[in-house]
């Protein structure tokens, strides 16, 4: 039998031993001690500073405008609402500033033991680095949800705090993924039509004042702003698993299956990344038996819970353990295509197209894009449709999601390795650590571009998983008898809700252009203006550099966070009413997951076409097709950094405040 | 009172009338002689063989999947439905093949024109050319559809008979503009590539090898499947309304409203293009004129005829004349909107983003095309609401749809003239007419691209409407009971539809892109391996360029226009079922709409940026702002002319597919 009391013991002793690994991680990271690298350690410092001083300006940001709004939730609806909004953002801001601690402080130890201890080192203080945030991210979800659950699920309100405390996390996140994508994306875009295009002076070169602009961008765009959007994905999809339990099967099993899912998963996970210790093999497959360890624990954990709990039916139909199995397998498969997509065949014939200049690889690069979203997304309706049949309606794609969430830890260790692997390279460029240090930096950084296409694949699958959750969701709540296609409010929100993809793409990727026309005129003058820099006698002004971003990322981050939060609000209360929110939802959610996932593979294959050419062929670095790669490149930036992560928060943000509405009135 | 036969004589004189117009301008063309021009005599003629030859080749393609087509409808559904889809598919064809030979004969007309009789005699020529169009798709429209209600409205195989000659259309003109579309995008981006980018010589330059096979493309794209591409519009809108009308109300004035309309703006049409011989201002002010006198006399002669036979309810509320109105008015807007994003503030920023390179213009015209969506849609939106609620459900939407098509002859008028105008620049061009005769034509291009721009504008708001009309044709006769947004059938539907526009997009670019590849291969060939061609002292060999784009675009087509009839089908039989071809059609509509607008504002904006450098602005020709921006415009060929209008029809074509499909079985 499951009881509150046990249920949240478990719940608790789960988080706290995650926080422990946490813990046992960073100290591992910081036990490398910087002696004798007065030129690596300032430039860590640098990026540090830069990166918190983004982070404390972003969070300001954010507070502004979550206080407006935790205020009329206390005066409105208590206390207790206000708490549960409260707690889904602050957690959500504390997954990101602890990940991003730790990969700036992993950044330069990365560096350093590629030189004086080698590979595996290297790779071990990166992929520790990378577990801060994966374990963070799990045990506060685990922690906040576990909570809920246990203080308020028998009351009234339940599902509105739930929506509360999710969105407290969407909202947050969506400021952080689009305010940190833009400043990565216009220090990176910057950095490369000067110092690549014109000046031609290699990546992470010293000499180039938006160099260290680019690495703080690593820290919080592919850090800080993808914790917090995997955070919010794990979330989203636990609510919406535990709203649709609650009002379907009015039993605590149920309620809290997600939960003990997730539990399951962060034990998997636990094992995953102790597997390291023992199993030494290449790095590529170090992470691969990280995830598929995690992967299988997690599922005999579950079969035999779901047995011995009795939960979802016979095993042979109609049996939510499908919808479990689903989830992991639609997760793994979309990984695969992925990788394809972004590092198989079709990157080789995009950089091809690089030799008849910029226009066909832009052509090749946006068709690879659109062609890529067939296959995972027709995966996805297959896995949706086999959930809802054999696994038990709108709950079982809803835990489908769940799933493909649960070892969450895991995953996000393996996408947080990225960019440290990637701002260790920069850091070893500029401390001129030499070519064998930079060669294993750069055999870490290109593993790390594979694991991000996979991890953004994965972000996009299940994001769609917890949306169609979270529109069930809805549906359920807001007592709608029918939502049919014919009716017009329907139709008319579903063509509004397919728009805004489409204009919070355009914003974010304007913005992008925007802030990096600023930087390239900064780079021009500072070339111009400082005598000796070129030459490498003078340094460059990277503060300034750093604070462009900074004000850009801010202030544009602002208008597309507003758009998506106020139209859902003034669809519900038009003449469209709910049934128009129901429309709207679909329509975003659609056009959202194949823009997303257009732009996460576009951008992938642009940046490994690039590298492909650079590794040597079709003419190799300066030759004509690598300057029409890098225009590739330059424009999968902020496809696969700035606006395609963003549609991915959107959609849920968006059926979260949808919930949130409907379950407001009770 | 209306009867059968005063309604079909009146479509008969309406239809031979169009038809006398049709006669009328064609023999005002051909009364230019060409006399003492052999070399622009020689052009023309080189021109009009390539295109003939092309166009046989495609309809003897077509014709291959038309017959078996055609025989299993005769074979299982009767000797009258193969009829009425092979009357649909040759009248296509024949507007198509009409269309183009009064372009081929009035291209050279006018550069003649421009350099005898000046600019005035030159814009009538190519706006008669224009005309022939024009006039050929509303007529045969007007006689098919009127003759088919006529014969067979009483028929319970009625529906089944309409869906059939939509059927016949959509199929052709799917072929013909992906067909017409590969050809006339790879011979302009090969083209540009060799000759703008690597060569350095201007447009149109005798010199490139495939200057002739781009004049070609723009009769067989721009013209040709243009053509094809608006007739299946107006016959779409009118086949949902009358399915719709006859399914709803069961009166004969109902079923024959929308033709009736379109025989009103047929004959607004008519006094429209005799304006031209009156009002003698500005061109860009006589083709505004023409469509806005066509669109008054319409909504006047609608206004008059629905008061007299008392159609349509009580004026203030609840009224079908509302439905007229917004279908006229939302044209209009949405033109407007069309001509902002490619000809207003938004171009020249455009313009100014091509100062930092390739990389940046392509990132400024993405977001500026997927920003463009929103104004269309949200307007779109906002009039479906309107017409559904204040002019009588879904039969409201659809007879707006009629309304904004009924017009169709000068709309199709000012639309061809652009191509025409086009070709009469390259042909003054390699005749060396000297340059004031250049600046004449090229003005008039100009022009030329904003109408194509509006006029895209207008094809892809009627193409939703006419898809949404058929959708609820489709649901009226399917007998769905609820077609429910949460059920699991709709929702996969959903998102199957969603992917098919993005991978006929991905098809199709590629399909260009691989086309242009072999252009630019064959190109430097001939450069290298012709003596004195880049002198000018030898010809290029133009027949194996045009044959290059004819074998590429033949082969190209035929996948796209498979997948497209094949998955509604597949779909249909599969335990999706109905309600999954319903969610299909959704969803394949909303981001077939939003790609197609994206993708037509895109390119036109690329494209005007471009003229605005080369017009001498920001460096002008030859600088790098001019170099970026001639990339821009290449990506910026396949959205606007191949890939965006095959979505237009494809939302139909798989609409016409569904409604065929319920109608067959009864």
């Amino acid at each position: 039998m499951m009881n509150h009391v046990s249920f949240f013991i478990a719940s608790l002793v789960a988080a706290f031993a995650g926080f422990g690994v946490v813990a046992v991680l960073f100290s591992k990271i910081r036990a490398l001690p910087i002696v004798n690298e007065d030129k690596a350690r300032e430039i860590a410092r640098a990026i540090k500073v830069g990166a918190m001083t983004f982070l404390k300006e972003e969070y300001r940001i954010i507070s502004i405008i979550v206080l407006p709004i935790l205020l009329i939730l206390g005066f409105w609806k208590g206390i207790v609402a206000a708490a549960c909004f409260f707690v889904g953002a602050i957690f959500s801001l504390l997954c990101g500033f602890i990940g991003m601690n730790a990969a700036t402080d992993a950044n330069v130890r990365t560096a350093i033991a590629a030189k004086d201890s080698g590979e595996h080192a290297a790779f071990s203080i990166a992929f520790f680095g990378g577990g801060v945030m994966g374990f963070s991210v799990a045990s506060f979800g685990v922690l906040g949800l576990g909570s809920l659950v246990y203080f308020f699920v028998d009351s009234v309100q339940f599902v509105f705090y739930l929506s509360a405390f999710g969105f407290g996390a969407s909202l947050v996140a969506f400021f952080a993924r689009v305010g940190g994508g833009i400043f990565t994306k216009s220090a990176d875009v910057g950095a490369d039509l000067v110092g690549k295009l014109e000046a031609g002076i290699p990546e992470d070169d010293p000499r180039n004042p938006a160099v260290i602009a680019d690495n703080v961008g690593d820290c919080v765009g592919d850090t800080a702003g993808m914790g917090a959007d995997i955070y919010e994905s794990y979330i989203g999809s636990m609510v919406s698993a535990i709203v649709l339990a609650t009002t379907m099967y009015h039993q605590l099993s149920y309620s809290t299956l997600p939960i003990v899912l997730s539990i399951f998963g962060l034990f998997g996970s636990f094992l995953g990344i102790v597997s390291h210790g023992i199993i030494r093999v290449e790095p590529i497959a170090m992470l691969r038996n990280a995830s598929y360890i995690a992967i299988a624990v997690f599922g005999a954990l579950t079969f035999g819970y779901m047995r011995i709990m009795n939960i979802g039916g016979t095993f042979i139909r109609g049996d939510l353990f499908w919808s479990v199995i689903i989830g992991c397998v639609a997760g793994i498969v979309i990984g695969l295509v992925t990788e394809y997509y972004t590092g198989g065949a079709p990157v080789k014939k995009l950089a091809e197209s690089s030799q008849t200049g910029a226009a066909t690889n832009i052509i090749y690069g946006l068709s690879l894009g659109m062609e890529s979203t067939a296959l995972p997304v027709v995966i996805l309706a297959m896995g949706i449709w086999a959930a809802f049949v054999f696994g038990g309606g709108t709950f079982g794609v809803s835990l489908a999601a769940v799933s493909m969430l649960a070892t969450v830890a895991i995953t996000m260790t393996v996408d947080s390795y990225g960019p440290i692997a990637d701002n260790a390279g920069g850091i070893a460029e500029m401390a001129s650590f030499g070519k064998p240090v930079r060669l294993i930096t750069d055999k870490l950084d290109a593993l790390g571009n594979t694991t991000a296409a996979m991890g953004k694949g994965f972000a996009i699958g299940s994001a769609l998983l917890a949306a169609l959750g979270l529109f069930a969701a809805y549906c359920q709540e807001s007592g709608l008898k029918a939502l049919e296609l014919t009716q017009v409010e329907v139709l008319v929100g579903i063509l509004i809700g397919g728009v805004m993809p489409f204009l919070i793409s355009a914003l974010t990727m304007r913005s992008v252009g925007d802030a990096a026309l600023k930087m390239v005129m900064e780079v021009r003058r500072q070339f111009k203006e400082i005598p000796g820099l070129m030459e490498g006698t003078a340094p460059a002004d990277y503060e300034r550099c750093v604070a462009i971003s900074t004000k850009a990322a801010l202030r544009e981050m602002i208008l597309p966070g507003l758009l998506t939060v106020a139209l859902p609000i003034a669809v519900f209360y038009s003449p469209l009413g709910k049934e128009g929110l129901g429309g709207l939802l679909v329509g975003s959610t659609l056009v959202g997951v194949l823009l997303a996932l257009m732009m996460a593979n576009g951008g992938g294959a642009w940046d490994n076409a690039k590298k492909y050419i650079e590794a040597g062929n079709l003419g190799g670095k300066g030759s004509d097709s690598h300057h029409a790669a890098v225009i590739g490149d330059t424009v999968g930036d902020p496809f696969k950094d700035t606006s395609g992560p963003a549609l991915n928060i959107l959609i849920k943000l968006m059926s979260i405040i949808a919930l949130l509405l409907v379950s407001m009135g009770k």
